[in-house]
């Protein structure tokens, strides 16, 4: 079937302006933010509306002999929203309906094209919090959200969004719509599918529809601790003994030099300088346990070398912390194309690797930047190289693949958050070891027998 | 190959006295506690001492065309590990070893046979905590708890068994042994096979190991708040007002006159009487958000009618009204065989639901009492028929089944906690819909081709 005869096809079920042809609309969907990683232009972008639009363009594109690449808002970082040779796009974006808010049970369903931030705000109309905040919750879609398990900053205290997911609604393979999952606090019915789903990356069904379960909003104080440091190392042992002395705090951040200054020579937020490293922690326990711990949090910063160490309650002083954290990554895009590790260590190992990733800028000579969940020893060093320097990418390409095996020594694993995609493939693969890897081919062949999905990412 | 020879190519790999073959001990391992679900003297039964006994078993009954059933301590209430017709059962009751508790990143890596409650200890000696507490802590293991996603009493603020579960070591169909999932906070790397294997009920791999995530153990007061009502549809409209006022208490628990009296006349606690139901309720909170938490509570119970209401913060005080929960089933089996209800209904049902098993009682001529996780909205109706009663027996078969109706008509599940087992295949059946099943089906074949691993269990 020639590509205008899948699109006219497509055209016989959904309307001509869901169905995008144009090249320029083509290659406007042809990857998400990873374009380290290889992409293709479509054959065809669909914008979905319904689960049934989904059903079309699968079943037209099993019949084409082609392959279907969903995609949410293209934010994800590791290209498994990157568009494979022979595909059809299909975005979720235009399905962002807010199905039902349950206040009793504490759960929402919402399309998979709904904005993070938008679901969160329509539950907290109803008094309920949706906590999972990957940076991009301003943009980045639900759905996305699940098909990645997707983590963010307060995952240190309240985990990931395979934490919240108890169901959903998927397009399978044959174009067939399940719902898997439930609906009450507690299930025990078949295998645990709908965590199988979450962090597939569309390999295995198109998630359309999510049930995630809410926690109460009011209850929590936030106060925030902040320390500047000398160097890296301080600040992950400062890492490490917060963790040790069982202080689980509701964030934990870490910002080097680089990305301080790259945000605020960008915003002008004022932020501090001069200080090597910068751990942005909060506390959320109500009262007295919160200031204790925050107090604790302080005194670890301390013991640990910080060069000053400041508290806030203000909102406003705390937002304007953690924005610093937010804009990072984009103040850093910046500067150049931006290869993102997303590798996660023992908490313990936090300083080792830290010491690691600078020994392997310098020893490849190439920029990294550094920002992390610390707290949860999920780090992202960010490698930067200019625009145009193709000897500069070829160095990069080395200190990502060295950054990846120091994790693994170290006993981490190769994407804490950001999902395999086509950039972790190498290194998920020796994580996982042949006979893993045998198991996800099974369950592959088994729910896609013909590779419609995405095939070739996440494993 | 004849049961004989089975038994001798066993022995000549294990020990003697890992091997079973004397009829009565085959019979002591013929069924966990689900007598009333089918099950079948086992050819031989394997004491594994190690991971690699366990491979010798799956590779011997797979070479044999046996079945292996494998089973931690029996106390399982749905008949997942009843012995099949030609099978072995291989018990993992033998493997106990904790291997590591690591403080900094709060996990613990445990043989698969050790007992939930020594666990919870050995993890308590690190000043650490694992939460699920299925009311069989005492005396069931964790890689039986992991095996069919056991619940518990905290589930209610604090998650069931695969909120736990980071990791674990598998044998597979074909006898290889695998390491699922990782030790790290965050991992998103391939498909959650670790949570695949959680609640597959030895389906799809012998879990021999397992890494458990951990909390730390201290900074909760416990306050109980104690409910006893007219009735239980009273116990039930101050549950669902305590869910929607968006309180998340730590047990949030129900047991009806019946079991109250049944504790009582065995145990002798001094237990309340005279009420039709009893809400025993804790909240950890520290401070004065645990008070105020604590004194919502029981306004919610006296605002929906209760009987009387009183508050303890005396451990030992708590602990007496707790241990009358955890030993209502027990006290209840001494009154006759005992078919387990293990539905879940969303918690606003819980009042209606409770109305319906009462009409079911008394429409089928049949006792039953009713203990519940009523926090999750997760109910135990036990149906008891006189030893020895066919038609008795009958009836309550005839009430399992109306009850299992009644749940799935108000959006609930069948099996909360305690898994599908045998008891429940028609009632999961139902709930997964023929296609959800095929996909379990395809994945069973995918990972267990020649159907191997407790077959016909599950689903």
């Amino acid at each position: 079937m020639s590509d205008d005869d899948v699109a006219a096809k497509l055209r016989l079920v959904l309307r001509p302006d869901q169905v995008l042809t144009d090249p320029a609309e083509r290659d406007a969907y042809a990857h998400d933010d990873a374009e380290w990683a290889e992409f293709h232009r479509p054959v065809a972008v669909v914008l979905a509306e319904t689960t049934d639009d989904v059903t079309v363009v699968v079943r037209t594109a099993a019949d084409a002999g082609l392959s279907v690449v969903a995609r949410g808002a293209g934010t994800g970082l590791s290209g498994g929203a990157n568009a494979l040779a022979e595909s059809i796009v299909v975005s979720l974006e235009r399905m962002t309906r807010v199905h039902e808010v349950n206040v009793s049970e504490r759960y929402v369903v919402a399309e998979a094209g709904l904005i993070n931030d938008d679901l969160r705000r329509a539950v907290a109309a109803h008094g309920l919090w949706y906590p999972p905040d990957p940076a991009s919750y301003r943009i980045s879609t639900i759905g996305g959200n699940a098909a990645t398990n997707a983590g963010g900053i307060c995952c240190v205290k309240y985990g990931v969004t395979r934490d919240y997911v108890l169901g959903m609604t998927v397009v399978l393979a044959d174009g067939e719509i399940v719902h898997l999952g439930r609906r009450t606090a507690k299930g025990a019915t078949g295998y645990d599918l709908t965590a199988l789903m979450v962090g597939s990356e569309g390999t295995l069904g198109i998630i359309t529809e999510v049930t995630l379960s809410l926690l109460p909003l009011g209850g929590r104080e936030e106060r925030a601790v902040v320390g500047s440091f000398a160097s890296l190392e301080d600040a992950g042992v400062a890492v490490a003994a917060i963790s040790a002395a069982g202080i689980i705090p509701s964030a934990l951040e870490l910002i080097d030099a680089m990305c301080l200054n790259a945000v605020d020579e960008w915003q002008g937020l004022g932020l501090p300088r001069g200080a090597a490293a910068l751990l942005l922690s909060t506390v959320d326990d109500p009262g007295a346990t919160g200031a204790e711990a925050a107090a604790s949090v302080a005194r670890h910063m301390t013991d640990a070398g910080a060069l000053a160490v400041d508290q806030a309650v203000d909102p406003a002083e705390i937002d304007r912390l953690f924005l610093a954290r937010r804009l990072a990554y984009p103040a850093l895009e910046r500067l150049g194309p931006v290869l993102t590790e997303d590798i996660c260590v023992p908490r313990a190992a936090v300083p080792e690797m830290l010491g690691r990733i600078r020994d392997t800028a310098a020893a490849h000579d190439v920029v990294i930047a550094t920002i992390a969940h610390a707290g949860d020893g999920n780090l992202h060093p960010l490698i930067i190289a200019p625009e145009g320097d193709a000897a500069a990418k070829a160095r990069a390409k080395l200190a990502f693949d060295r950054i990846v095996e120091d994790c693994r020594e170290l006993g981490g694993t190769v994407t804490g958050e950001h999902g395999v995609g086509l950039l972790k493939l190498p290194g998920a693969r020796a994580e996982l070891g042949e006979r893993v890897l045998a198991m996800h081919r099974d369950i592959k062949a088994a729910l896609d027998p013909r590779g419609t999905l995405n095939p070739g990412k996440a494993f």
